[in-house]
């Protein structure tokens, strides 16, 4: 089995068993201000949204996880048929194992996708460090591997400082995204992987042409907490503390939505997100859809339905939360009233 | 058994049982300032007030609870006798099991209350997603089952939202709010149920003619708790958790209580209050009233004189805030200083 | 036994057994700021101070608490004797059962503190309410009674409201106090009993011509408290409630010090006061000196020698803030630089 | 075995067994802004810096500690073996001891460090207090018994206090540090000890020509805390009491970096430092290098791999944040941007 694939076993053990998530999104210090008159009928509220053109059920987007491992496909099967049941849209993990290794297996593992889910918004998945080696025509072929609406490019330079074997050279990371946001035939989106996206920053991303851009941000799932774990189990003391100390490095979900939809019209809050009433929360603040990824791993696990119960559960919560805001679509939802509180207003004024 | 009557039923069980209360109204947040030398004699401290007229011997309500079904004519029994012997005002639950279902034991439940309350200040009850259906001599007709000094409209679409079976459709509220606002023979109270009354909403009902609001805010009974709870009973997984997720939402109280002030002169303000000195602080945020609910079920169910109790408890209390902020009367207390500290502040500051 | 008397016995009793203190004097939330090079000699500091002319070795005093009952004497007998050895201030508790009642005993635990004081600065007490019942000869015996240098008035409203057989008359009080001071042959001290006293009450003081105010604000002894527990020994359960629900009413010491010192120059800053550096910071924010109540009734018990060695070790830290402040004296530390922060700087920003 | 050289003896022991730590230095507060494009090689970042001409591996400092006893000669050849290997600077404990007793085993407790650690630099450590009784060739002794590069005069006022045999006569200080900053053949550091140092006391030393300032903030080794278990065990009460008083006693750590590097363009941030995060937040305030002491210690007893461990670590966390905030220089890492929140911020704004 080769290294990549092995790696992501681990990730899936580890985030099963050990505690790799922090708090500090900064969704709790939202408060949607409540209308107790909404004069709409919440089962005719329109929750349907459009990326890049292509209508979504609901702005929900399961966020880049699994692939590039025999043992994934069955996640990856079940995710994608859920999406596809409930009209959301969803990103397949790092395809770097698929491109680069010649195993047919492994590659089934990301095509289930399009195979279960031929009508669902699908999009690909590289990492940034990895872009700056591969020329367009290997994204492309990413993107044909599963009929990708869209490909997401990751940027995680946390994640692999804490790896001992980790990629730490971030060196023409931008100009590689400009060249292939410039050439690829479908759009891109660039993302986090947990530690947020600053306004200068995605500055720096509109400016080089992406799509949209997928805050990440911090208070979910703690890749350097998980790398923590991976160097703990091999004996990598000094990577084991160094993860420890950045577990919860970042920007604050809230606070990376707000400062990137303020340059961007096409943000997707993630990191954290964690119900419906966090997606809405993130669209009033400015968000196009809200992502999450570790949520959605132990329904994965158990098969289709229970992806789909998820879904449709977060979006009654998201409905709900529409109906007495009042909101009668997203459009609305975008524009309805909403407090920031405490440690966040603090944040926010100070990046004013 | 009719539906209807059984609901009221449960939530009374589960009222019971469970915990159904949350906090954050932001009374914990208000300090009235203290007077250390009042001036005054604190039994000749006038604690009345008037509501459409008609006096109150302390401003403070027994909110809209019961009525629906046998077995709530004992609390009504006890809420209305004791009304009657201290003074102050009292709401009956929704009356739409006795306007719907013709059952002489449910239809005696709701008109106990004026055979034992004779002079006291009562008001009537139904619910804004039924007004739609109803024309101005139902209502007319809710008024006359228990002479009722006032009728109140509950707004409870969070409610509706949690329950399986409930109405989710909000739309016309507002105009047939206006339409019973200015036909009906006794003064309207609208009212929410514990997610509080925004002040654009307030502005919108001030507008439609409404006599007074009853913010009924965050911070005390939860109906999506109780809903939630009551979901869990019937196996509805999905009512369950959106129950749970918006248990805590809403205008806290003492905010509700400033924006809707700050737009009508007859606001009643409840959902949190729990003793004489919230009431002192509702008052001086600019309340006429302040109203409690589901402290006072318990003592109905052991009686009249556990009710009184309770009320002459809450006149102390109230009194004694009056007497060493140095009011004489609730026209001063409205005048008395007090400061707004902590999440309550920012809230407000945001709002402005 | 006289009632006044055996009161001040349960009083006293309930106080050594329960919990009677409160937390929020808002000290906490003040940080006098460290001089590195303070270049002083610690013991060179001058923590001498004068109150009405009269010098004091440090602005420390032990606030008004006994007197009234025989078994009290032996208390007065050693705060005394300690403020005669420390060159500290001293004031008795409420003369009242003294001046009412005829019983030589009794009247001992009054005298006994200038018997074994002479040279101390020791001051009388007598309630608000009962000075309206009396003359300025009156009062003129009870300064006669401990050859006192300066007479207090207390205000203690709150307490009296919730006491069973409390005297709630608070009319004429200011008139009365403007008579006394007017025509008393010493000095007279408007004294709070924990509850505060705010700029406009200090302002309305400062008009009547009273030459002290001492505060007594929130956050320390609580005489609601103290008098709901005693309302429970006795079955009286609503004045038991309403003494718990106003357990924490009050201005905060240190916010009440902040307004009385706006308004007039000679603030003693009393109520939760616990250390010398509590009493550094109420200099720093405008005090005259520090009084405290409670702390000094375990040593009192327990003879002269603890209360020396508490005022002494009250003493030290004090002076230690004076070292560590580079203030070489009271009049240079009530200009040394400190911060406010957290609810206490809110609640100052809200009065201003 | 002299007293000077048991006193560091009692406090080694005190540090390793007790809890000698405070919180509250501020850092948990401050943000660095995640910048997720880094756009350089972690491993070219160049983390040196110079200190008075001299090179640095990276900005770390180990703070002054030990020497004085010859029990002490291990540990500073493990730290400065450690500081040589690594090429960061170390400060010896105060030099008093070996100045003032003739004790061949006692110097060679300073002098090892040089013997260890030819290249590194090394300052030496005399007291302010000390400073007044010596003339600059003492001090330049001090210098030459380990070939200092600079030499730290430590302000530590509230420790001398707390102990019961004390030097409290600070007067005169700032003249002498004029004097030996003027005379003396290497730079003068002037720093405390875990107090912290204000703006206008940094300006008082940046006018007598210091040539650094280490304001040993609060919120790590409280030192009157460790003399508070000291004068507890000799029976001490007193001295106890007011070493628990002021054990939190101090401008926290990140304030006062804020104030001194506002006034001195050489500051080195210590007190609490706990991380090379940490190191990296006080370089973003203004630092020019994160000093630690007590971390040291028991690594120092272990060995100098144990110290080079320590070092490496915290270099790497330095490393990792200078990664994510995408600053490939210590100069670059000073202009990242930042947030200041909660009572770092309250503190912050009251003193402008
Ligand atoms: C099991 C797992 C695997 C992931 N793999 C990838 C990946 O391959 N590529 C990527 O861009 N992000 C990956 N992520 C990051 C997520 O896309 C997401 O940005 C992050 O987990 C924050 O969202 P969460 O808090 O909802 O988990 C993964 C997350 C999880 C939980
Ligand atoms: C047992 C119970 C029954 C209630 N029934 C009604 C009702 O029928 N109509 C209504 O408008 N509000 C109803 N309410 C809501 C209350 O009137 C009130 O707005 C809410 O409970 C908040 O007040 P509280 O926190 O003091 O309970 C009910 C509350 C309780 C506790
Ligand atoms: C045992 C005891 C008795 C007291 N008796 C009196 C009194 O007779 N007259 C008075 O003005 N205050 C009296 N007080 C109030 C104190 O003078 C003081 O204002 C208050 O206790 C707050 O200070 P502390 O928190 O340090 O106790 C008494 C306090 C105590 C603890
Ligand atoms: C064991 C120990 C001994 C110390 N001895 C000295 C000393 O001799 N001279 C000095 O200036 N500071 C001395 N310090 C203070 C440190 O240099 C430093 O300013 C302080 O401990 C705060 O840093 P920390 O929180 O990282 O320990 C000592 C600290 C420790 C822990």
């Amino acid at each position: 089995m080769p290294e990549t694939a092995d790696r992501k076993d681990d990730h899936v053990r580890i985030i099963e068993e050990e505690d790799v998530e922090t708090s500090g999104t900064g969704f709790a210090d939202i408060d949607l201000v409540h209308e107790a008159l909404p004069e709409i009928h919440r089962d005719e509220i329109d929750t349907t949204t459009t990326l890049f053109g292509h209508e979504l059920a609901a702005p929900i987007v399961i966020e880049s996880m699994t692939g590039g491992h025999p043992s994934t496909t069955k996640l990856n099967r079940a995710l994608a048929e859920a999406a596809q049941r409930t009209g959301i849209a969803m990103g397949v993990g790092s395809q770097r194992a698929g491109l680069e290794l010649d195993d047919e297996d492994l590659v089934e593992s990301y095509t289930i996708v399009r195979d279960v889910a031929p009508d669902a918004f699908l999009y690909g998945n590289v990492g940034a460090a990895q872009l700056v080696e591969y020329d367009v025509a290997d994204v492309e072929e990413a993107v044909e591997m599963i009929e990708a609406d869209a490909m997401a490019i990751h940027l995680n330079f946390l994640q692999e400082a804490v790896q001992p074997e980790g990629d730490v050279d971030a060196r023409g990371c931008l100009d590689a995204i400009e060249r292939v946001a410039d050439a690829l035939s479908v759009p891109v989106i660039v993302k986090e992987t947990g530690n947020g996206i600053s306004r200068s920053t995605a500055t720096r991303l509109a400016d080089a042409g992406v799509d949209a851009i997928d805050v990440a941000g911090k208070g979910g799932t703690t890749w350097s907490g998980i790398e923590s774990y991976r160097a703990a189990a091999v004996g990598a003391d000094r990577q084991e503390q160094v993860g420890k100390r950045f577990r919860a490095w970042g920007i604050p979900t809230a606070v990376s939505t707000v400062e990137a939809a303020a340059v961007h019209n096409c943000v997707v809050a993630s990191g954290g997100v964690r119900s419906g009433l966090d997606v809405a929360k993130a669209i009033a603040l400015g968000a196009r859809a809200g992502g999450l990824a570790k949520p959605f791993l132990g329904p994965a696990g158990q098969g289709t339905d229970a992806v789909v119960d998820l879904i449709e559960t977060l979006a009654l919560e998201l409905r709900t939360a529409m109906f007495v805001t009042g909101a009668a679509s997203i459009a609305e939802l975008r524009e309805t009233e909403y407090v920031v509180l405490g440690r966040t207003k603090e944040y926010l004024a100070e990046r004013r």
